[in-house]
């Protein structure tokens, strides 16, 4: 009998009809019945009269499948049998503690995120240099596009197109006059009902790389940085684009939705939005996470759809800062997914220093959310990590792992921000019980640099103080102190204290 | 025939009554009365039996003068002849162009204030060396108090009192009781109607030896910290201490009002200040300019008494950001006098780096306001900036006369901001023609680090463009442009922009 590991994908393939337009004369579903549960998921024509169902199953044991297409006179049935996830393998993530992320495994899940909006659509040399890179950041997080992306140092040509047909001419691009083909169909020829399976194939074959990783990859579905006029299909070929996305890409166990890279700029109802996230809701199965992403107005993160908050920043000043406001208002976890990028360029939202971009990760981190990083340091080659990944040229990426240490050692699942002092960034444990049994204590000094802050949490306690450099990534432990103490700082910026107390 | 320059000072001094109690029991005023001006004002007791009334002339020519005292059966009357101002001596800072300042004559003045809270009330050595400081710094403004400060790092003993009595005992203060002590009368005693004349001639001598370094006194009147009791007086005592400030420092052009630090922390209504306000509106016949001070909500800057906005930061990340929507909303000049102070101390208002500080001074001009500095830098001595004065050891200082030169060469007088770019702070000159004629612009980006910025005005004017490192305090001319041009930029932080039409 086959077998496959819990949370990873069990798939089927048959030959079917290939006349007429496949994608859209006929369906596909599978019914997927294991000890604990049952579900039926719609397949999708992989091109070549291929026709492929994938299962993602939860449960371990043996299970039946049985798959019906309407092009053939009777279903195709089976068994397999569910085996143990193995090590690394710990499920999809899901919220967890309301703020916070797990995998479906219960092992807490610490988001340290990254944008490469289509790095998947570059060199397979490119790509392979992404995913060491990543590996080497220790992000565990990357946001980034189906179709190709259209802007500003993305002149070029991505590497396969979603939809049979033929792009512009792209060589009449310059830094100038691009914005004048921006969200515009201009001369492309693509049939918005066909699909191109190996673009799709491929964008599999780069999640599941990033799955390996231990990376979660989350999916921007629809974006308006297009000049194929893939920001512009009808409500008809957006749903159907949905379904064939859902049937192809449901089944990773990493893979988030997010349905808009800035959902606000495209020329889309709200009606819209909330049809294609009915579409998610029915057809992906699994329950992944979803959000959306905007330009200006977030959308209502209090719509139940959405299962967490994806921000991008709207003050030049403020960003990461609004984390704890977020939360209090949506009760979500926080994902600062956009607080602008480490670079160089000449736009606003990509050129921090390095000591910024780090600096809004502890803010945002220390406020009970969860940051992401982008990159965009000009190089000759013009490849810059936010669009096509490649190698990291920044200096805030070398110091993620560091903090990712730190927020793995969090008693319990997550932080949450308190109102200790006006002028500290002050995270406790979510839970309550936690808070009070280990003390822990995580305060932050951000662009401030005390040369020593005082303490006085209680008469009895023995509190084991430890000073962190977030810069240098180091941890000096100071002693154990009771009642009013002092700690000295270096009177550096970036610094914080973590205290707990001792046993 | 005596005579005094413009804008300088005519004193009276005659003897008096003694007995009793002189501040309380009798008054004395002058009538002055030139050929463009006739004004009245009050006199003061100084001590001893010395009775003194105070002019500033604000015209050439020759006046006379008329005293009358209540305890004296006759008025004493005499001439004196005004001159033209020296050199340096361009009359009382006045309101210009709504959001701006200039002196009397004319003269723009761009405002780089600093605050030393007591400086005046230290050792002598101290004062001048505080006084050398301010004149190396270029510093044209400073806030400082009329009463002595009791606050952390304030715990001595000040070298006078502004009234007879004994204070408490300051030698079981420490860093961790003084504030148990904070706002009360402890066990001072003091006659709070019976005034140290010597507490104010000594004040008066160091305003007279700012005005001489070409520096505003922005004279703190009253603040809540305190530990003698001058925080509690009764409305009497208050309007009392009120007439005999506004007698003693009115006549001084470099005076300005500043009803109090922290306002809204003193146990005052709004009825109390609209009354002292109304009081110095009375008395101080030069119209002085006079605004107040907050610490969480800032007083109604549109009271008509209030001539421009003083501003403390009340939030830990936008400070400087905010001078423009301060601007729209009460269309008086907005002085951002505590924007957070460069130290290393533990209290998150004074731990800035030397970068942020600037940073937050070049944001504060580029918008159209006036920036104010502090420094709170720890040494073994406990002397700091903020409250002592004496020397500066921060690296911000160095750096503001490079921005007062660049104020000084805006056409016309003062900046206003304008919406350009989101990702960049752009002013322009504030009067309308003058902007349209110079084409002046100057361009901040703050923390962010562009290589590059592209300009498109228009298509016909030929710009010639300086690149600005405020930090580094260079100027680097870049030659002359027309229609779309790139700029190319160090990809540091604190970098500016400068374009003029060329001639």
């Amino acid at each position: 009998m086959q077998t496959v590991e819990k949370w990873d994908v069990f798939e089927v393939v048959l030959p079917g009809a290939s006349a007429g337009n496949p994608f859209t004369d006929y369906t596909i579903h599978g019914t997927f019945t294991g000890p604990q549960e049952q579900k039926t998921v719609d397949g999708f024509y992989d091109g070549d009269g291929r026709w492929v169902v994938r299962f993602m199953p939860s449960f371990e044991g043996e299970y039946t499948w049985r798959v019906e297409g309407s092009f053939a006179d009777a279903p195709s049935e089976g068994r397999f049998l569910v085996t143990a996830p193995s090590e690394g393998n710990h499920g999809p993530v899901r919220v967890a503690n309301t703020y916070h992320f797990a995998y479906e495994d219960g092992t807490p899940y610490y988001s340290i995120g990254t944008t490469c909006y289509v790095w998947e659509l570059q060199s397979d040399e490119q790509i392979a240099q992404t995913l060491e890179s990543l590996r080497e950041a220790r992000f565990n997080k990357i946001r980034f596009c189906i179709l190709p992306k259209h802007y500003d140092y993305n002149l070029g040509e991505p590497r396969s197109y979603p939809y049979e047909g033929t792009p512009m001419d792209s060589s009449i691009l310059t830094p100038e006059n691009f914005l004048d083909y921006f969200g515009k169909v201009n001369d492309s020829r693509f049939d918005y009902t066909r699909f191109n399976p190996a673009h799709f194939r491929h964008i599999e074959k780069c999640i599941l790389a990033l799955r390996d990783l231990g990376i979660e990859a989350d999916l921007i579905v629809m974006h308006p940085y297009d000049r194929w006029g893939f920001s512009l299909m009808t409500p008809e070929q957006d749903d159907l684009y949905w379904r064939y996305v859902l049937a192809r890409f449901s089944c990773y166990r990493n893979v988030w939705w997010s349905l808009a890279n800035e959902y606000d700029i495209l020329p889309k109802t709200l009606q819209d939005w909330e049809r294609y996230a009915a579409i998610i809701c029915e057809k992906d199965v699994y329950g992944h996470l979803r959000s959306i992403h905007h330009c200006i107005h977030c959308y209502d993160y209090s719509r139940p759809w959405i299962t967490h908050c994806s921000v991008q920043r709207t003050d030049l000043y403020k960003t990461a800062e609004l984390t704890g406001e977020l939360r209090e208002r949506y009760r979500k976890p926080v994902v600062m997914d956009e607080i602008a990028y480490e670079g160089n360029i000449q736009h606003g939202w990509g050129n921090l220093t390095g000591e910024e971009m780090l600096r809004r990760f502890w803010e945002t981190a220390c406020r009970g959310g969860y940051p992401g990083h982008g990159e965009t340091m000009l190089k000759e080659d013009q490849v810059l990590w936010w669009s096509h990944g490649g190698r990291l040229r920044g200096e805030s990426w070398k110091r993620f792992g560091f903090l990712l240490d730190i927020l793995k050692e969090t008693p319990g699942l997550g932080l949450q921000p308190i109102s200790a002092h006006w002028d500290e960034v002050t995270a406790i444990p979510q839970q309550p019980g936690v808070a009070e049994e280990t003390g822990y204590r995580l305060c932050y000094y951000s662009f401030m640099r005390p040369s020593f802050r005082e303490f006085y949490l209680d008469d009895d306690s023995r509190w084991e103080v430890e000073v962190i450099d977030t810069w240098n990534m180091t941890i000096e432990k100071r002693g154990v102190f009771t009642g009013r103490f002092r700690v000295d700082l270096p009177g550096r910026p970036y610094m914080a204290i973590r205290l707990r107390k001792a046993r």
